[in-house]
């Protein structure tokens, strides 16, 4: 497997476009995914109770047998807007299918943005009329979908499965809202590969724990985190098989796309300015060794202290003991970016000079071993900053 | 039931000192409570894994019969400091016992400050040397309990019960690391109301699952919380019945003075400029109404928003969502300081200068109406300030 350059139209046969059609004042702000080829799908949403209008559309939409396009906005979530709310991302939804040539049940919505403001549907319809069906330019549709993000996030892999050439492309938004659970803020991913509906939902809701649902930026579940995949064929290999080789290897380019997408959502966590990544190990269980990582990263007192450099290895150790009551504290070693801080719940004295050189990084590992049994975990996050304040004081409803 | 100005040694029969021993720069870093009769005494704790000295030698101390002290320093937590930290708080526990010429089993023990250094016993052997029995000034205790706090916190409740003035007393330290689970940061509570352990214990544990275990300032649960109750009896009232006209007394009096030291906390939490209430009403269940209050208030978003003065209720009932995915969003109705915002999931359209005007005051009441049952519960938390990352980026271990 090789990363390359690349967009979310690098796969055979899809085709992206951005535009700014004036939800926000400046930037893009409506963009689709297209496939020339019906495409299998596969997605996950938020747990959260109240779930955004175009959630419930796309839900819908992934019953059917295939995707051939993903119309999405930003500057506006259409959650909490009631049954106009619903009526509005269905309309989004057959604009973009009557615009493509495409029957309305295959396209999937996504909206993000301000909760609660009903979506101006001139303006939509607009942005969908300024759209390129295949002479657009993917990369802006990877402007189109931020909100807070401070750059756009997409990595794109390529691999042989079963003696073909199959390229995956994955592109995020994240910033703020960000405490995924079973999902996460929007991502989406292509892939020329042929793998069936079924086999390809089970495989990203196994990937999502791992990845988008250990990221936190501020512990707030959205309502409108989605992840869909699509899969046109378009490479020629056939159908991949579970448990086969080609599996295997598709397997690890989705892993590989999800969690670098995830470790960018959370380096450019609303106001971050660096990404700190917690990894417990030697834990009794896999649930207890991501959910200690998860609750370190989560941390506000850990996350106040990456930001001002302290190698506070009390808020880590108080953040491992309140996640899981029944670890043994005794038996706990922790290091930071290397350095071993406490051994067996023994302070451990260390180079100052060289932790500071540590510390003043973008990216914080913080290695956690308990002693406890075989399994491991992993999660990331990033710092809370004067900055995070200011973007969520001054972002006015 | 009155509340009168006093202090921690209003009740009859207790005194307090406070003094400055050298751990903390200036400020008073050591204190006592003495009662001359022996208490009966109740307590709650952290329930994080990981568990300072003095929370283990004050769980000891409690199964005796009564207690007679309890000697509290700040600067130190005596946390992560291995055996060396178990001995040193017992050491403490008897240089106070000596002093006061009581059994060192009688005495309790609490320390709040730095995680994972050790105590240096030689200053803390001047502080207990400095302290005075029974001619101190009980409102130098209240200061001597103090690490990040920007002000003391007591209050003392009268009443009669069978017959008799009883007198209630209770001082706490919070700001940081409040996230009580079961217990809270420190809280000590005097009475010479005469009432047996396990009827205090049973009381105490009730009232602070309402109280000290309903209030968040950072989500982080300390290694040192603790909550200690002794009663005294010195008011001559006979030993309180259950079910009694006379325990439903005490118990409102322990309530008033529990939830009123926990909304001190939560309004005084680190960079904190203003008290958030989240009442959750028509609740399927207490539980249910007590951790959706709690998740509100805890809400990153909700803290920022209510920085900013923003009526942000997308964050609100964004909160309300993931902490109860079973809910029905369709009847949430929310008011902010009685203005309603949304109404059976319509957003409602508000006096915007009234609204301004609620959000600038320092005291904010969010009401949530679930019209799904009976059940009500409440939370109390604070805002999200630029002040919080500086206190937490800049305290240096």
């Amino acid at each position: 497997m090789k990363t390359i350059n690349g967009t979310i139209a690098s796969p055979k046969g899809f085709y992206a476009d951005g535009f700014h059609s004036g939800l926000k004042r400046k930037r893009k702000d409506i963009g689709w995914i297209y496939s020339e080829y019906p495409a299998q799908a596969a997605g996950v949403f938020t747990t959260n109770a109240v779930q955004a209008a175009p959630i419930q559309v796309t839900k819908q939409a992934l019953k059917s047998d295939y995707l051939q396009a993903i119309i999405v906005n930003s500057g506006n979530a259409n959650a909490c807007t009631g049954k106009n709310g619903l009526l509005h991302a269905q309309e989004m939804q057959q604009m973009a299918a009557q615009k493509l040539g495409v029957s309305s049940g295959s396209v999937a919505v996504a909206s993000t943005g301000v909760i609660g403001q009903e979506l101006p549907m001139t303006t939509i319809k607009k942005g969908i009329f300024g759209l390129n069906k295949t002479e657009g330019t993917p990369g802006h549709f990877h402007e189109a979908i931020l909100t807070t993000d401070t750059r756009t996030k997409e990595i794109v892999v390529m691999s042989e499965i079963d003696g073909e050439m199959v390229t995956m492309a994955g592109v995020a938004k994240g910033s703020g809202m960000i405490h995924p659970n079973m999902a996460t803020m929007l991502a989406f991913i292509t892939t020329d590969a042929a793998i069936k509906n079924q086999l390809l939902q089970e495989t990203l809701k196994h990937i999502t724990d791992q990845t988008f649902n250990q990221i936190t930026v501020d512990g707030d579940t959205s309502t409108n985190d989605m992840v869909l995949v699509m899969a046109n064929g378009a490479a020629g290999n056939p159908f991949i098989q579970k448990e086969s080789e080609g599996y295997q290897e598709f397997t690890a380019m989705l892993r590989v796309v999800m969690e670098e997408l995830a470790k960018m959502i959370a380096q450019d966590g609303e106001g971050a300015t660096k990404l700190i990544e917690a990894a417990v190990t030697h834990a009794k269980d896999q649930l207890t060794a991501r959910m200690i990582a998860k609750k370190i990263v989560g941390s506000s007192l850990v996350k106040t202290a990456m930001f001002g450099a302290d190698p506070n290895w009390g808020r880590i150790i108080c953040a491992i003991g309140y996640a899981d009551p029944s670890i043994d504290p005794e038996k706990v070693t922790i290091s930071i970016g290397g350095l071993p801080v406490l051994i067996n719940s023994q302070p451990q004295s260390f180079d100052e000079m060289k932790m500071r050189e540590i510390l003043v990084q973008d990216k914080i590992m913080i290695l956690v071993d308990l002693q406890d049994g075989t399994k491991t975990g992993t999660a990331w996050g990033c710092d809370l900053t004067y900055k995070y304040v200011e973007i969520n004081a001054l972002y006015h409803t």
